[in-house]
């Protein structure tokens, strides 16, 4: 196993083996330890000193199922902190089979506005690392690109890179990635790390698997046996299995659970129930695919190996593909906290996040509070998707959007900006689901619902059950195991999606501490894991610390403390010891 | 004496007495502890629980010279820590006459957009404060909206407002005050507290002193002999006295100065030294106007009873003014941080910034970053111009503009932000005076020149001689003296100038020991009032604790550490030890 440094300055690669001490990282645990150990908290995040880290997960490229996940970390532009944002991708198991354990993108060009792109393949028994210009491909929408990117390098490539949002370093800009249909719409969207990318000058980083070794498994026999527990648990699971929940409705089942639960934030998080949400959830998109293509459509991969299978694409009347795939929390930022109910147009506004490099959610929640400011009316579809475009193209009001939630609050004097730490707020109201409102408050991520889904109790049953509204202590205790072991799952290679059939099964969670074991050739325990997630956070939160984060930062918007939401007419009324307590007592 | 204050949730006001701990203070000593006392430091600075200080200094509106300096006081927009911006203006003397210690605004209105006005006059024996709607002031430029306001109000009052930038609850925009002439053009400019009276529907607050009580004083001897010793300490002085350096050239004297030292930031701090200097010096606005009028004119007060008078006006070839007045930071914000050799187009700029209520430090260092991110070329001051305009304009360029210079770096993704929490970096380049660049780092305000003028050692050989290009820990204990003792200048209602004389003549610096003793009825001694300094210095630094700051915000930003700045191609190399060391040994 490598890692692979990309110096960006002079265009040089190294290849090093792995130092004992990452052998059993991967993912997330991998990406934020490297940026822990070797970028400065105090480097500006898209200057020469901070770094970009691509890391698989440690079971990513093996034949376990939902486990194409790859981690990307660096500073992050939106947040100031640490970021590890994260992707289901053939691109991940294609890194993972090259015994890629992490590229390390460093340095930057002196001269600004010259773009590469970096190929990586297998020739005879080494790796081939080649830069090359790609200046061609920049300034450009990702749908026309990623076709001219296949046909010059074959269709056993994955592609990694950045549109127009992180060629203008937005502090809104993902780094994308092709799904099982080379479309560029597989996303690490979250905390600007396209900027990052884009800052170094670099566009993409393709990598073609053909002829790669595979990964190196220390113990099969252990390995089939974790699995095969992982598998049946997913196959048994109501959420998880074929033609379950998500494969069915896709992840925007959500829409009408929070809805009815009160916690769907609707306009700008001034309401938390939305008049069009039957319009807009993932039901509608089924019986809409359906009327207009004369059949069930059930969803697809994103990645290969998949069982949850949770991609839906939504279809035109004529057949095409409007979008794929609509996410929940996509169809949530564009529709209720928009007051759009139009789900033609939220799937455009999609794809075109997709095809300019852009964050979905923090695309979102920016035009809420540009809506909430005057900028243009709620519900106004075109108008919106008018502004998404500028976002693509970088007027200075598309920058302003481009720049997040938060700048745009800032740069229109609103109050109301639904972030923390920089970061827009995903699908879940914190006033009217106290937990994940800790997790918001408390990730080193700044607000993101993955760092600890809370969500699972509080509003879907799975993993026990957590009163939404109860503002109690508990809810620190709920929202810290929650991160701890999603801090596990991010180091797997696992979807967080097994999270749903591996809280309600056991066997399906010992079957990924089998499976990790027997990769890396350790004989931890269950709890053991989940304290290797601890430690990471602990990781994180050291790094925030040191790039001046303190527990004030860890705090939800001052506006929920007196605005109430309806339909329950609740504040943020947890005391600042709750958000304390969660890595107080890590 | 009172305290006002005026609630804008309903538009009531309420009289108080002071309290016995608010008694001896005044200035910033006061603004900072009313803000520390009563406002959440986590509240939004543009919410409902912010609140908006005005407090004349404790000698203000004596016959002390001078003394007529107003201190503003609220959480800032700008950086999120607590802010004191002064300024020189009749109105503050008019309030201290009034027996007005402060005036503090608080509440919101509902409805946002509407605009009301306070007008506070003396009746029999009596303060009558009355609410007016304001709207008809709204939107428009101030040189057009001041004299409506004295032909409605009379040519007694004083007013305190602001622009549209104010309006636009710009991070950058300042609480106007009319001049000698009732011009609008001292600006109590930084932090953008223009915003936080925008944000609760203020728009004037006009006083009228006619048949005001005056200033009580204590102990009538003492103040004689101290204001005595101050004003023969003016009139000694080299930079203070009449026809001094102040006087004749105003605080533009400065461009050359710096421009020799290599400390004069150019084109966005990436040079120490500009070609242009001594096109844009106070030397040539001097000769500039001799040269249009005929005769030598020296400068004028800003504010009654000054013996400094070191205001300016540029006037044109056909007499008219063209600005009035071009302070020595405007002068190099517009100048040579914007690469711009004009003095006719800087004064456009400067009036430009008077008329929409903007600071011109961070106007100008907002515009050369711009220009760095190449929105506009460097030296274009026609460019500049029209980007004044839009600032003023409210559109989406003019918006991130008006949102400061941090806010256009993050919008534009350039790591080449001269700023300290948030606020941009006056005249003077760190890595060229190390002992300013400590005040930067560590001063509770954001990068701020006034709060700890170490220029005067270290430039000017006033108050001792300290190399300015010494990476020394002594630095550390020059900037936290220079920072108490301002602390204490700033709550004196003297203006900062005074600081030439009395660091340099003793005698001065008792006298205005002498005065403030005299007007408490004190017997402080020296070294007790600028302790009184520290004290207040701890409590922003509390509140700004309280807020988030910690050691990593007292730092000056990334680029300064790897980018040589030429001439002397010197870098920031103190260690944080040395800036860590102002406050921890306060």
């Amino acid at each position: 196993m490598w890692i692979l440094r990309l110096n960006m300055t002079d265009r040089t690669y190294k290849l090093e083996a792995v130092p004992e001490r990452y052998k059993n990282l991967g993912g997330r645990g991998l990406t934020s330890t490297l940026i822990y150990d070797e970028v400065d908290p105090m480097a500006h995040p898209l200057g020469p000193n901070n770094k970009l880290v691509f890391a698989p997960g440690i079971i990513t490229g093996t034949s376990s199922p939902t486990s194409a996940r790859l981690s990307v970390g660096g500073k992050s532009p939106l947040t100031g902190g640490i970021k590890e944002a994260n992707a289901g991708t053939g691109w991940a198991p294609a890194a993972a089979k090259m015994r890629l354990k992490a590229i390390v993108v460093e340095g930057q060009p002196e001269e600004a506005g010259k773009y590469w792109m970096v190929a990586i393949r297998w020739e005879g028994d080494a790796l081939k690392v080649e830069f090359m210009p790609a200046d061609e491909y920049v300034g450009r929408n990702l749908y026309e690109v990623f076709p001219e990117v296949y046909a010059r390098f074959g269709d056993k490539v994955q592609v990694a890179g950045i549109g127009t949002a992180g060629e203008f370093k937005y502090p809104n800009s993902g780094v994308v990635f092709n799904d099982m249909k080379d479309r560029p719409s597989r996303y690490a969207g979250r905390g600007g790390l396209g900027a990052v990318m884009g800052s170094k000058g670099l566009k993409f980083i393709i990598v073609d698997p053909t002829g790669a070794p595979g990964v190196e498994i220390l113990n099969p026999e252990l390995f089939k046996e974790g699995s095969k527990k992982m598998r049946e648990a997913l196959m048994e699971h109501p959420i998880t299995k074929p033609k379950g929940g998500l494969n069915t409705y896709g992840t925007a089942i959500l829409v009408n659970i929070l809805n009815e639960a009160g916690g769907l934030p609707t306009r700008n998080f001034s309401a938390g129930r939305f008049e069009g949400a039957a319009k807009i959830a993932g039901e509608a998109i089924f019986e809409t695919n359906k009327q207009r293509m004369g059949r069930e459509i059930y969803n697809h991969a994103c990645s290969p190996g998949c069982i949850i299978q949770c991609s839906n694409t939504l279809y035109a009347p004529d057949g095409n593909e409007i979008a794929s795939c609509i996410e929940y929390e996509s169809d949530w930022a564009f529709g209720a906290d928009c007051g759009i109910d139009d789900l033609d147009k939220i799937g455009e506004m999609v794809t075109l996040c997709n095809g300019y490099g852009l964050d979905t959610i923090e695309a979102g929640v920016a035009m809420g509070v540009a809506m909430d400011s005057g900028v243009i009316p709620f519900g106004d579809a075109d108008g919106a998707i008018r502004l998404l475009h500028e976002m693509g193209k970088g007027t200075p009001l598309g920058r302003v959007l481009g720049s997040g939630a938060a700048m745009v609050a800032k740069t229109y004097g609103n109050p109301r900006s639904p972030t923390v730490k920089g970061q827009a707020m995903p699908a879940y109201e914190p006033r009217a689901v106290k937990g994940i409102g800790v997790t918001y408050a408390t990730t080193t991520m700044g607000a993101d619902h993955t760092a600890g889904y809370t969500i699972a109790p509080e509003i879907l049953s799975v993993g026990g059950k957590s009163d939404p509204l109860a503002s109690e202590t508990a809810k620190a205790d709920l929202s810290r195991a929650f991160q701890s072991t999603t801090a596990l799952i991010d180091s797997s290679g696992h979807c967080l999606f097994i999270a749903f059939a591996i809280l309600d099964i056991p066997s399906g969670f010992q079957g990924m501490v089998d499976e990790i074991n027997a990769i890396c050739g350790t004989s931890m325990t269950g709890d053991e894991a989940v304290a290797m997630g601890a430690e990471i956070l602990k990781r994180e939160r050291a790094f925030n610390e040191a790039a001046g984060f303190t527990r004030h930062d860890d705090r939800l918007p001052e506006f929920m403390k007196y605005e109430k939401l309806p339909p329950h007419n609740v504040t943020n009324d947890l005391p600042d010891s709750v958000f304390d307590a969660v890595f107080g007592n890590l």
